[in-house]
């Protein structure tokens, strides 16, 4: 990039110099000095900014929509849904409106809280669909308004289905989705992207095809900035409609909505809401196998390629948008076949960042929540600035308080029997619990045959890069140092690192070792004499429940252990051991010993007070290495306290 | 360091843990969470503090006293000396009072500003004299505020010489030093650490040894921190006075003031002065030489060696004060043998601090004016804030104007005949100012037998640092590649080297390597080419006297190119190139040759043609390679652009 900047005080000519070439830009001293090293252009660019972009570098997109889900539970699975196919790259994901769901409401199944949990939570870009038949104008602004405190920025503005059989059109009210996108940009001005609905084959209560055509084009002049179009069966259905929006004069981009057939009966259904009508060809494959929900899925894949293929070949399209059904196989299969899937996604950061416009600066995060993002998200979430550049920044001190909120704090995937299994359905003793522990690190089958692919302070099994430190970290569970959290050190590997790597390529990233876990106050004890022969190396911080603490960080300062030197940037550490927000993770991680696993047991129970007793008795420990450049001295640490306990 | 910190929300008993031990200390969140990367307690503390510290931990120090120079050349001289004698690591410098002198005006040389200069400019703790007979409470005041407004935090309260031969008490007025030590706790509060001076023989004015002593306590209850006292010449003298202070319940620190003899005449007007009487036994071996200085010089030093060694070694004494007579060779002599000058002092940053309380949290600063300290504090003297942790976050974008300004801009140490000599009394073309570059470069002497020992960009001969590079350097210089700045690059070199270490021990220093310099148009225009191939490795600014600019920076970002990992601390990163402030940086370079160079030759000279041209038709380029784990590929692109040339 060649920029030309002229210097404010400075009158000259505005000539370009021998050596420059391209386009100019002016910038105020202001405009640099407080920008903020952004890293990932991406967050702070509107979704149509996006797609221009990508269109313009030639790059293909695809999309993804979900509806809501009926129960806190399948919520729970949804969102975790939203993380794997998030991590294959979608441009975004929308999520539909079901006036009859009470889809504005604050349920953790409505769309709207779905909407923001992707946002917010899984840092996706997120398309909230809106309906206005049948709605005052009071209750359309306010669902915008909540939309927008949310941090929801884009709408899909819909009719809706009527009332009653017959349409009749009420006088003053929100008719058709014109008068929503009209709305919309009264009432909001540009603050939300908007997208309407095409229909390749008109829309079934439309006059005629060409009626259906200006009404599409008088949404786009009343403000809609892209088109996704209902499913169709045939790619030259869309590429004739394209054309015809095309000639009357649509420019904004107009994405195709792709239906993997994915089973009989979900076909029918989608059909009869439609009023669509299925291909004979199509049909006379499908009935004689209708049974059979394998083959029909493979077929609908081996359908939905050909036809996406055949929609990018033409030049035409540059994004798909996906009809998931929330499931995930069948439109996994059809990324992965067009190569659109992206496996090893780069990481702006070493976090999953959040796209909450809130959030857009924020790029230092303590590394205790490393394996609960969306509790440091929720926790975190009455904040009105973030830290950006150093941990020291932030204004927005207090974390919020622990609750009993049913994605981040109480709830697990599994169901209390799974995790019984995992656990164990009767503990022994202390040493029962290291083994649970122990397995979780392996991945080897517990005692009874089940493998424990979760723990309380980690719903997931354990990371890529956690991997590295696994035989260390089996050694130390078994005797009683119960990790939950660690680190390796790493001196200056490539940002492109496909394990430790984030960030733009041409940097290096750096880690301090870090090693977090429970031990008991015998430990402890032994341990503390150790780290004295180590107390310019390691920093430690030790606390109990009942924040009793022991540290030698000077002056409570955070210490940065992730960070990474980039070309032509100041430098990024996105992770920090803050002294003063481990009190606020010490809370959660030793409430998680009740809410979580002792619960699972009966009151009084022999197993349910050895968990207690853990709760009431242990320490948790925090040891950073600070000597990066050298081997990792942490397990030495642990070592020499095992050996001084003999 | 243990600390005990209880969790804001959390009402549990304080009692320590098992492991812990010593001394406790609460901390809230807002405490830790907006602490800034401490490197230097010294920064944060009172001089009286820093005494009391030194003091506890064993540690002897020593202090300097300088009174105003009469001219402005001195003053710049002076100035220079308080850099050298600050090298030493004194804990602080004062500076006398005169005022017949106009002490507290604005003049270069008045003991207000000269007193401003060693604490803002050359990061000096510094306290300032103030006498205060025949003075109004309102000129009081006035001196008073004027010290805390430019940051001076301490204050020798002094009663001054009366105006006539007489002493006259005043009704109301100033008549003793007690009075001004009331007044400035009355009117300043605690702002002030407070000096006064004690008399081991007794003020030649009072009654007896015995009411002196009770007014220096009257002094010292009326809110004094500590005592300097007059010199003497007997180690024995300053031992009885100290017991005799503590025998009447002063308790403050007792700093004796030593005056190594440095020469007959000198020796004769301070005795007369103070009206001391100069024992027999000097007397003695002083009267034979008198007229010899260095031997009358060796003596001094001999006898204060031999008179500090018995005060240190009474264990009674921490601190010792000198008066220096603005003179550097006998103080310094005598604290090298006594081993109290530290050759080599720890860093806290890559540059040199300010000591002005404004200035307490400034941990960043752009690269360009590494050899220029002094001009970037006079340019930023008006921030409101300083950058801390990271260049983006000042809040006080505006560099101030050129000025002609005596200490920074204009003035240089060398008088113009030495200057002429140095870069030539004539000049024939561009080539002899190549050669005066690479003289200075080489330290070899020039065609007419100088050695070239400044430049306008740079007062000071090469930096040890820069030597790193010499053989580069010299070669790019002889083609016409003026440089006037640069590092090499450091890929983790312990905090504690000798040459490129900063900051505290455990820590590891890195550099990306940077290079700038002046050039022709001609070389710009091959540079550029040769820089399309170093498109995501080098970063560069190119820009001319008229502001044109040709850059590759990301979004105008700051580039860090100075950074330091430590134990438990975030990351500092001292040094920035930031495309912004290089514009402000280019008005003052490009200023330089016509202000310190064209300058010392005839309008319409031949000579001066030629600075003038090259000041209107070089560009000022600035590189950084920013893969600083590998080879420094800067001197590559310079051959490369070399190479193209030919």
């Amino acid at each position: 990039m060649v920029n030309e900047t002229q210097h404010a005080c400075n009158a000259s000519s505005s000539s370009r110099s021998d050596g420059g070439s391209s386009s100019g830009s002016e910038s105020s001293k202001d405009n640099s000095r407080c920008s903020t090293p952004v890293l990932d252009t991406d967050r702070h660019e509107r979704l149509r900014e996006k797609m221009r972009r990508r269109q313009d570098a030639g790059d293909k997109w695809f999309s993804l929509e979900f509806f809501p889900p009926r129960t806190a539970n399948a919520a729970v699975n949804l969102i975790s849904r939203f993380d794997r196919m998030g991590a294959g790259g979608p441009l975004f994901i929308d999520v539909t409106w079901h006036p009859a769901g009470d889809p504005g409401s604050d349920k953790e199944t409505s769309s709207m809280i779905i909407a923001y949990t992707a946002v917010n939570y899984c840092g996706l870009e997120t398309i909230l669909h809106m309906t206005c038949c049948n709605q005052t104008k009071d209750d359309i602004t306010g669902h915008l308004q909540k939309a927008k405190r949310l941090g929801l920025k884009n709408i899909m503005a819909l009719r809706g289905d009527p009332a009653g059989e017959e349409w009749e059109e009420e006088v003053d009210g929100f008719n058709y989705a014109v008068d929503l996108v009209k709305h919309i940009r009264n009432e909001f001005d540009d603050y939300f992207d908007i997208c309407v609905a095409g229909y390749p084959k008109g829309h079934p209560e439309a006059e005629s095809y060409e009626a259906d055509l200006r009404h599409l084009k008088e949404k786009v002049f009343a403000g809609a900035d892209f088109i996704i179009t209902q499913l169709f069966f045939r790619p030259e259905t869309f590429l004739k409609f394209m054309k015809d929006c095309q000639a009357i004069g649509i420019t904004c981009p107009i994405i195709p909505g792709i239906f993997p057939i994915q089973g009989y009966h979900s076909l029918r259904q989608l059909v009869k809401l439609s009023k669509l009508e299925v291909p004979q060809e199509i049909k006379d494959v499908i009935e004689p196998i209708k049974d059979n929900d394998a083959a029909i899925r493979n077929y609908g894949v081996e359908l939905a390629v050909s036809m996406c293929r055949e929609l990018l070949d033409s030049g035409m399209v540059h994004g798909l948008h996906f009809y998931t059904l929330n499931r995930e196989v069948a439109t996994t299969e059809v990324l992965k076949r067009l190569g659109l899937w992206k496996e090893d996604p780069r990481r702006p950061l070493p976090w999953a960042v959040s796209a909450h416009p809130k959030r857009r600066v924020e790029d230092v995060r303590p590394i205790f929540w490393a394996s609960r993002p969306k509790s440091y998200i929720y926790r975190t979430q009455e904040w009105d600035d973030f830290p950006n550049g150093r941990w020291g920044n932030s204004s927005s001190p207090a974390f919020g308080e622990l609750k009993d909120y049913y994605l981040f704090y109480l709830k697990s995937k599994s169901p209390r029997e799974e995790l019984l299994k995992m656990w164990g359905e009767e503990l022994t003793g202390e040493e029962s619990v290291f083994e649970v522990f122990t397995c979780y690190i392996t991945g080897e089958p517990n005692r009874n045959g089940y493998k424990v692919t979760c723990m309380p302070w980690n719903d997931d099994p354990l990371a890529t890069e956690t991997n590295l430190l696994k035989d260390e970290l089996e050694k130390v569970n078994r005797r009683g140092i119960l990790t939950i959290n660690s680190q390796p050190n790493i001196n200056g590997k490539p940002s492109t690192d496909p394990i430790v790597g984030w960030g733009p390529s041409g940097g290096y990233v750096f880690q301090k070792a870090y090693l977090e876990f429970f031990t008991s106050s015998e430990i402890v004890t032994a341990l503390l004499k150790v780290l004295k022969k180590y107390e310019l190396r390691v920093n430690y911080h030790i606390v109990n429940v009942k924040g009793q603490n022991i540290t030698n960080a000077p002056d409570l300062q955070p210490n940065a252990v992730t960070w990474g030197i980039f070309p032509g940037r100041e430098i990024i550490q996105p992770t920090v051991v803050d002294p003063v927000s481990f009190l606020s993770w010490k809370d959660e991680a030793f409430a998680l010993w009740i809410e979580q696993w002792a619960k699972l047991y009966e009151e009084e129970s022999p197993s349910r007070m050895i968990i207690q007793y853990i709760h009431d008795n242990y320490y948790l420990v925090n040891l950073v290495d600070n000597d990066f450049p050298l081997e990792n001295c942490l397990w030495q640490v642990v070592e020499d306290t095992f050996e001084l306990l003999n």
